[in-house]
């Protein structure tokens, strides 16, 4: 019986449960194998308990629910482990431990499914002779080697959703609303749901924005009857200057409140537009929820791609989205660049021919 | 062709289309009434563009519509109504204008859909001979002569979805995840999606809670290897002696960043329990959204039993629901107190029996 | 350590798992209570495997689950038990076997989670000494006992979507679309989700329909524009003098094809209305899907509720909402009478009030 | 003042407002272009009244909603146009009529939003001279020019909750469920929803099946303790050697009952594997609802390229979606030939490794 290790690592996404199924079927149909999960991320290989099997049994009815059957620890890096030593928050590298523990584990594979963090983790686990193969997880989008990941489309749907409840209440109230959005480098959530939900304003970290455009923007609907804008903007984005301070159109200095860039900009609308204003932070609402049927088509597709490349021994390599069609490619190639939105790209192209204003 | 005139005041509430389409198909079907709109609550009877015929072809379509197509204002109170003069924010009393005009449009009944606080206007208007039919509309479910309003079913599903995302994600992260919702002085949302959305720690207004109380429950779950918990605490919940500062159990003090109830029980549950924890606040997407069946369900009979009363001409009346039934009572009588949870009630009986930890 | 039972009968309902879980939880805070569940309804009586114990572990993340994690057969009516005796189906009366079993298991309570029919059979066996304990759940809510049961809300909530979606494609198509719904006796899911999801035609079984009024309010509807419209029928709802065959005006003889009155409706409104027209049957999936808060907590309640009458030992007797208070009542007063929808009540009221065409 | 037209023609499919105001949003803000649209496919050409002005007031508030506010008729083919003569049906060739009130009404442009029905239609008239601009719309996903067109994954989102929701039930139950799903010649949808659904069994048009291999599946799962299996099967999905008849395992002859695949696949469940089956026929549910954040995304994109497309006067094009882009291919390259499940892609391969009966 050849083994074969899994483990999820970093932020929540939905969809990592429907890869941990999928390698498990797929693995159960194969015959030959056993599937051990590891759990909490690389920190199972530094508890005693932290390995479990996982047969059909384990994964029954855990497609459609969001989060990890295995956990997903934070502290997880191996080559710096938060330990407390003294009283001290220290920097430990145990990555030797947990090689050791996935050799004494005789794993022939160890999918390894993650973000950007995780995945580079994992390639430096494969030089020192881990046989990883990864599959890309990111709510955010921001992994350049595939088209997209799964989580993503949950993530836009939730938001959507979010911009469509707050249309009809700013509608019936006269007032604008701000939804702040993840995404810290790269704003894919926030130009696909506020595009796809009608926000009038989309504002990401790939643009840094001029305030006045906001305005702007708002009063030439109220100009048209629309006495009400939405607004999306991720939590990464940022005015040009860098500055989180504004100034009123009566250069009155005006400073942004302890908050987000969310609450910085409802703020601003506020006092400089002198419209009514709410925010609503959607926060980790974005993370859960039952995955979507596109979040569970792909990470399924990605689980028994990963399978396959078990069964063939092909190691460090990452499976991925290309078009319609999964492939895999090398990770290292994978990672070489973070994904950031394509100010030439017809996302981009398609929010300023419709009139959205980006701020820029 | 007799008049009826309709308007929506206070905060948003799913089914406020509702109740609008009701009262025009039912003039429609009854025949000899023509249906006036007045935009945004009593405002719309200070301003000449105000009023606006609503037929079948006005309602088309809004039934499963979140916000109201008539808009509601919110400094809308006729008997003190902010205007700016001098530059200086004073309180007028319009009430007489609004009076006239209702006469002035020849209304043989005014159908007002409002909360706690406009329906208390519109009690005052009545007494100066405005022909009221009162609708009671409120997602925190806090008036007193009816069972329940509409708006209240669709806020409380939100709530549970909520609840339910994050529950997998703080089982993934080992985590607690705290949900801030509505409800300054009525704890009704949160303590039905609290019980619905099986939430460890249901934090209300209506009962003083000691922190301790969260910790001991949280690290009790930590006993039985539920290494997570997810707290649904509303706006308006206090602890005892009414702080917003607590203790740590090293006797150190702990204040309160700046930011609601949610926050302050999120930091003392990471700093005083020592375990992660993340706060989401749900703020307005509770008031948007397509009103669940149950809240469409019952803004249309309410619309129904209030045109009745208008061809009736029973004024000074409000609608209700009691039991299974829609029935009316006195305005003056269903406002006399506000309704908050019954601490004696099955409701808090059930959470106690369960085990929940209610913070007392 | 005493002894609960529980099992669930009957036809599937959301919320059983929520009732499941409340009753397990319940003990486990009160202590000295050990909770077993029987699998399949009364089959588990049966059957030396058909007991489970449930402990917290069994019962964790069901909450927002359908379906229930005991199973309900559906053979279970050990009165009359269907068996296979030389090829021939015969039926048995094993009451006392079930009777000796729940004795030998030495159950202090047995709490049954059932519809009409379970819960009649267990009125039977506490005549024979079992220490039953009702909890209604019907989608259909036709138990008179209670204002509503669990499941009822999930299932309107199901239907009135489901009108969503088919009436934009209607309207965009210029087609009658008729949804067949469950409800062989009763019609309230049929009555709740019309209203509520603007069905133009409402058929139910309590309220025995002629055609020619169908047609009427459809082509009226056209001639206002509206060149569509949505029908709500209930799989029980059954033409005057009951036949299901119909005249077209030109007294030609349409006999309906083989399928339900949904597919005999629509057949008649394409051929006498000569207007295109579509039919759904929706079928189990009213019986499915994560239950809705409101269902969550009225079945929560029920279980605590049911915990709470054990610890008592008030055998007999069911639980039941009465307007927002769960209380209890006898089982034998409960089933006392089938509920159907009251003709004279408010909701048919409300249809009439708006002009649906309830076939009258 | 240029004039662009629009229509939308064939079955309903979420996205088409979208388009629409996608469409309109582009030219209002680009300037100097007046949108008309054309009522109910090209029917709207042959109607004096069947063209409206399209501004901003008329695609207010559309963006989420289903269906098209512009009609989609059914009999619209302009080259077979049915007609009623002398009381026989006949086909009529109006596509001259077609082509002359296109350019009566001075259009630069017309952009057709359709399946391959429609999109046919519109390359014959781009022959003969009107300048088309082609939109891809199928739910089914047949078009082969692009990766994917909107509507699709909101039907497989349908269908996908669907499968879920009788999931539980089918477990309660120990029951099989067949669910028949769109896809006359493409089994796109359900390939799709019955892997993201964990349905066990997949049979689409593609793969003619073998009963017997169904049987096999859910006896395999009965010996593994999982006495409950789904079915999701493509209305036009086919036994091998193309019979709607199958023996039982006594040799005697089942015929199949009136009724699509799916009731032939549950009628041969019950009498042959001989466990209790269901079956629902999802039918026009999958057509409608508001468009997910990908369908509403990917619908705002195509209009988007589309209109710029129009600026151009590039006629005979269609937009596509290849990879992550939209693009845009001539319009007879795009139709050249329908697009089918590919077998050899790594949708069936996924489902060939997790062990899902494809029936082959």
């Amino acid at each position: 019986m050849k083994r074969i290790g899994i483990l999820t690592g970093g932020g929540d996404a939905p969809g990592l449960n429907a890869v941990i199924r999928a390698v498990v079927k797929s693995a159960d149909r194969h015959g030959g194998y056993q599937v051990l999960g590891i759990r909490d991320g690389f920190e199972g290989c530094l508890d005693p308990e932290g390995v479990v099997e996982l047969t059909l049994d384990a994964v029954h009815g855990i497609l459609p629910r969001g989060g990890t059957i295995l956990g997903a620890a934070n502290r997880g890096n191996p080559f710096a482990r938060k330990v407390i030593r003294d009283g001290r928050e220290e920097m430990e590298d145990v990555s030797d431990q947990v090689v050791r523990r996935i050799e004494q584990l005789g794993l022939e594979s160890l999918i390894v499914v993650g973000g950007d963090g995780t995945l580079h983790i994992s390639l430096e686990l494969f030089r020192k002779g881990v046989p990883i193969i990864g599959i890309p997880k990111t709510i955010d989008n921001d992994i350049d080697g595939t088209d997209v990941t799964f989580g993503f489309d949950t993530a836009v749907n939730t938001a959507t959703e979010a911009l469509d409840r707050l249309h009809t209440t700013a509608e019936a109230h006269h007032r604008v609303i701000v939804l702040e959005l993840m995404g810290r480098d790269a704003g894919f959530i926030t130009l696909h749901a506020g595009v796809a939900g009608g926000a009038d304003v989309v504002l990401i970290p790939e643009i840094p924005f001029e305030f006045k455009g906001i305005c702007e923007t708002i009063q030439a609907r109220a100009g048209r009857g629309r006495h009400f804008s939405t607004v999306a903007v991720a939590e990464g984005a940022r005015p040009k200057g860098g500055g989180q301070v504004f100034r009123s159109s009566g250069d009155e200095l005006v400073t942004a409140r302890l908050g987000g860039i969310g609450q910085t900009v409802s703020d601003y609308v506020e006092e400089v537009c002198q419209i009514e204003s709410r925010v609503v932070v959607l926060g980790h609402l974005q993370r859960g929820g039952s995955p979507t049927a596109f979040d569970r088509w792909l990470a399924t597709r990605f689980g028994a791609a990963a399978f396959l490349l078990a069964v063939q021994r092909s190691h460090g390599r990452m499976v991925a989205l290309r078009g319609v069609n999964v492939m895999d490619l090398a990770l290292d190639e994978a990672l070489a660049a973070p994904k950031r939105v394509d100010l030439n790209g017809d996302g981009v192209r398609t929010a300023r021919t419709l009139g959205l204003c980006l701020g820029d």
